[in-house]
């Protein structure tokens, strides 16, 4: 499958609401209603405006069926280094199980070294063993615990 | 103990670089060589001109005892929210064991309050069961697995 990548525009937050919302745990969280919860634009605008925040929409033939967030972080650990995080990574349900999971990976992996990073993170819930064997087989190594604490 | 927190400024990088190598990991990536190593120098200046991201320096009696750093990532999930992650947690080696890392990660929950976050997260060695024991004490959950993949 030939795929294509742009930064998302204001005018794909109804598609990408829709593919957040599209699993178990987006359904408990996001809101679909119409039109569009005004905080998820000024969400959009915070990323866009951030050089180190990168939005992406997958297309396959015009259609977005993907979308996943990288964020540049410079740190002062390794001699001074950039490190990039992935985060908010979904496929369409129609578009599941094509090998999709992996091109978007490797396309991921090939903008962190762009951006010069040395390391590429993640966290994966530990419910999802599909996602964590998928991970392992990307050769990410689950070296550390990923801690979560919810604000009130 | 009395602590006070204040943005690290250029000034401050040869105790930072001191305060990072000085543990089993930090001590084989670190350049503690002096002049200070000019990598350093610019990670410090990608950090403090990016909002998103705060490099603290954590004083007792005008003695850097600690450091951490924050970064606060806009996200459309969750209805649109912040983030914050805390990374690069060192504590002077005369400094543990007296309550320091508590304050500190007290005072940077808060600062991420501060900032509107709905979420803390972070990722600790597996092979460092003293400071996930530090973070569960905390409330923090290890719900997921941290990938790492270092790049080439």
């Amino acid at each position: 499958m030939k795929l294509d990548y742009r930064n998302a525009q204001k005018n794909d937050l109804e598609t990408l609401i829709t593919l957040l919302s599209d699993d178990d745990l987006g359904r408990k969280r996001e809101d679909t209603s119409k039109p569009i919860n005004t905080s998820y634009l000024t969400a959009f605008e915070h990323i866009e405006q951030d050089p180190n925040n990168e939005l992406v929409v997958i297309e396959f033939q015009q259609q977005a069926v993907s979308m996943l967030q990288l964020t540049f972080i410079p740190y002062l650990t390794h001699t001074g280094s950039w490190r990039c995080i992935i985060e908010g990574v979904r496929i369409h349900s129609d578009f599941r199980g094509k090998g999709i999971g992996e091109q978007m990976f490797l396309w991921a992996i090939n903008r962190a070294k762009q951006r010069q990073c040395h390391l590429v993170q993640l966290t994966s819930d530990k419910q999802r063993p599909d996602a964590i064997r998928f991970y392992e087989k990307l050769s990410f190594i689950a070296s550390h615990e990923g801690f979560k604490l919810v604000l009130k």
